[in-house]
């Protein structure tokens, strides 16, 4: 549980650098791009919390996901130069990020009694909306309507989590599974540029 | 009520269609006409809930709603042609269903307690919200925003639901009624192109 | 706290007036106008609410606010060459606006428990997020992610009404200087045209 914690803060971190570095793309100040990295790195879960009704939403109770979000804008901010060197090792920790944000989503939705359906929805939600908030504050159409296999990466994971969970696998193993899937799926989904099909 | 469920899941339905359609049209993929569908059937419902703060959300406590949106992903995807040729049809349910869910959305608003003002308005957000929404992650300009008579024609019906319902008329008398005078309304105003004025 | 309504409701006012114009400048017609208008004025105390689980949102339960923005659009339509000339009046109480909107979302933040981090944010997100969704659903890039001081005015006062108030400073001296505080910083940030820097 405490490395599920420890990747949930790092992958905020991680979130938060993509989305300051977005937010200075789009040559909005410092205020605008800190608002864009924390909607990037939090936008999710808090959509998440908003709909299934869990409020104060989660970062407002453990201020380590806001410091985390702080230091990346100070990163970002710093060493802006450095850090877009390190796009791969950001691309690695942004997808084992989504992974674990789909099943801490997923486990939240469950625990408030929810059907498994809205917990796999939920899941994906807590790990991409982020990014769409995001992308609708840019004024930009949202990146994963039409990226390569993202959002349904997370989906599968939350579905192979669920049954795993409804056969009594051991919960440290679903979680390592359903993390394995999505990176493995997801770095498939980027080599072999695999796309959903558009409705024509 | 079992006539206002059916037609609340056909309206559900109707909206999801159009909004796979304009995710469509957008060229988003699978997952991004998705999204457009579930928001443009579902967000107004979604924003209601929030503001009044009825959660979780409607949808997430009875799966029909997620059912028909699953349904007409899987229609639009599969038979997008004939779909499209039948406009006329989706427009008549269209219509009926912002009645009905005007009418919906301010009851569940009254059910909480919140004044007959704010029932009117939250009627009107349940019908027409999920459109903006729509139109936001699509990156454009909320058409209801410039359209002819259309949220209009839902607040009006609100009024006179709440009037009538000061009159202890028969509920199912004012519902036929309120939803008939949405219906007229919104086809007089396509008809004579009807418009509200601009501030000029 | 009379006067603090008394201002919270003016300011409301006053916002609402600058939301109806952006929804004019845009042509969108009276319904789109108005709730442009709407989103201006009480947006950012909306998102507050929702993310500190304080529902039904706060203009839900007091109608004075709905009335005051009624009125601006009413104002706006009828006499929108005329409001147009008030245009350095309405900036002088929208920045007495932003003060106390910071200040009475900072109290209801830390009324609900939460931790002063969290209010000085919240009291922010009050003040300034209402002009973020006008810009979101006008379909433009949110003004405050560029403009000179706004934003940041509100976070140093959200500081010093913090700061004053562990100091066990009375509470009406604190808001007085804590608003004083914002109206001097957001005045000198026009005047002498002070930006934040962009992350390059």
């Amino acid at each position: 549980m405490s490395l599920l914690y420890a990747i949930d803060i790092t992958g905020t971190f991680v979130f938060a650098i993509s989305g300051a570095l977005a937010g200075a793309a789009k040559k909005f100040d410092l205020f605008g791009a800190s608002v864009i990295a924390l909607v990037t790195a939090l936008g999710g879960g808090t959509i998440r919390d908003l709909l299934i009704g869990s409020q104060p939403v989660g970062w407002m109770k453990d201020l380590n996901y806001l410091l985390a979000v702080a230091i990346a804008i100070a990163v970002s901010f710093l060493f802006k130069r450095y850090v877009e060197r390190l796009r791969k090792t950001l691309f690695l920790f942004d997808t084992i990020g989504i992974g674990v944000f789909t099943i801490l989503g997923l486990q939240k939705t469950l625990a408030m009694g929810l059907s498994p359906i809205i917990a796999i929805l939920m899941g994906m939600v807590s790990a991409v909306f982020g990014g769409v908030v995001r992308d609708v504050l840019c004024n930009e159409d949202p990146l994963i309507f039409r990226r390569e296999i993202y959002a349904t990466a997370c989906l599968a994971g939350g579905l192979v989590y669920v049954l795993l969970d409804s056969l009594s696998v051991r919960s440290d193993v679903s979680i390592i599974l359903t993390v394995l899937l999505i990176i493995v799926l997801r770095g498939l989904a980027v080599k072999r540029k695999w796309y959903l099909p558009v409705i024509r």
